[in-house]
């Protein structure tokens, strides 16, 4: 199975303490080894990262978890190959414009192949996988059914939430979608948050060696908020989604109903 | 004024040697230091790395220097801010999905603020920069002229011709934009190219202290194109562009007419 691995915060904040656990997955503690991927945005500003090889042996990732990008919307995900080939293309997350913002996606499951018999109005596939298949049929379906960026949000929510429920009837669909601003994280199977605010405490993570207090990285006002497959951390308390819940965050806290 | 680099080539080839030249019009020995982008292409997928801040000092830039990626498509671009701000979302190389393909776009130049008025239609930007709006609009153009990709692609060459000549009636318009397959290159002021194929030899960049010696790092049925918006190299005979004149180049051989 693959992973995931989100951030929303309302600072800009980086994600190395998180991401150094997950990319122990990559192919030195989990079996994520076909590629793996992170987006980082700073405002409006997307920066991707994509490597087709394990993320445990891979220069990119090197460069990614020491070097603190600051970013207040992080998506990021290891890949295990269902459906499509290794290759670039076929790695997540994925990107498309709408509305003058970029929006990107990740999934973790499989998705039946009656996936590829949905309608696609907008946007097309580069890659072969079921996931960049999905994403361009939601996004496209988003697109039309709000021509511009609706003022009432909870409408997007809840047309979102509907959409998903559709997919997941196709098979696990476990997601992280942004738009730049706020982060989408909707629960097929395995999905778990974490809100960090003032008092912060340490964290452990479960898979490397590695312990941060976040006292000494942070200020009285910081929220951040991390969403992972598998909590990454084995002393703090991770919530669990339910099947079919879906969780829309902004600068850390959450927004939807 | 910023600078454009780039490469078509018909086997996966690294740009290093170009890239370290250019690298230091980004502070060092150019003005270019307003942020710089690179894309890459393996087969279709497309790997991208933009940093605001300038080259010569960027940590990115340094992987991208030493991590020998190979690519048979590539587009880079060093920006000297003009129109917009100095930002993520605003800097080189922008990128769309048209027909299924990631098209990568760069440009050197300033057009006149008439450049805003253009009709969007499918594509909108996520900056300020009047580079991306005319690449939306560009590529709106031709999604609505071809909703499908074309059989003759002399049809889309002479059209993307007539759009480019559309913009530079507008200002300063040197161009670089790739499919993933063909590199478009169009001259407003300044471009010009190189074809390095057998017998090579040996190479001096203008910029920094580099030889390099194109006979050990290739095998004889190599063709390796280059465009850059000033020659990078000061010992081989590089070929400039005419106003309003578009070479488009696959697999790094000249293609349309």
């Amino acid at each position: 199975m693959c992973e995931l691995l989100g951030m929303s915060a309302n600072v800009p904040t980086d994600i190395c303490f998180s991401f150094s656990g997950l990319m122990q997955r990559g192919g030195r503690t989990g079996p994520h080894k076909d590629g793996w991927g992170i987006a980082f945005y700073e405002g409006k500003g997307l920066s991707s990262f994509h490597d087709p090889s394990p993320s445990a042996n891979s220069r990119i990732a090197q460069l990614v978890k020491e070097y603190p990008i600051k970013s207040h919307v992080v998506i990021s995900h290891i890949r295990q190959a269902n459906v499509g080939d290794i290759c670039l293309e076929n790695t997540h997350p994925f990107s498309r414009e709408l509305w003058g913002q970029m929006w990107t996606f990740a999934h973790n499951g499989q998705l039946d192949k009656g996936v590829f018999d949905l309608p696609l109005s907008h946007y097309y596939p580069v890659g072969t996988t079921d996931s960049e298949y999905a994403f361009c049929w939601l996004l496209g379906e988003i697109r039309t059914a709000f021509p511009q960026a609706p003022e009432d949000m909870q409408k997007l929510y809840d047309f979102i939430q509907q959409c998903c429920d559709q997919l997941r009837a196709l098979g696990v669909y476990n997601m992280l979608l942004t738009d730049s601003c706020s982060l989408y994280a909707y629960c097929s199977t395995k999905l778990s948050w974490i809100t960090r605010k003032a008092p912060f405490g340490e964290a452990s993570l479960t898979d490397t060696e590695m312990v941060v207090d976040f006292c000494k990285e942070t200020t009285p006002q910081d929220v951040v908020t991390v969403i992972a497959t598998v909590p990454l951390t084995d002393n703090e308390n991770w919530i669990s989604l339910a099947e079919g819940e879906m969780v829309v965050f902004k600068q850390g806290l959450i927004v939807n109903n």
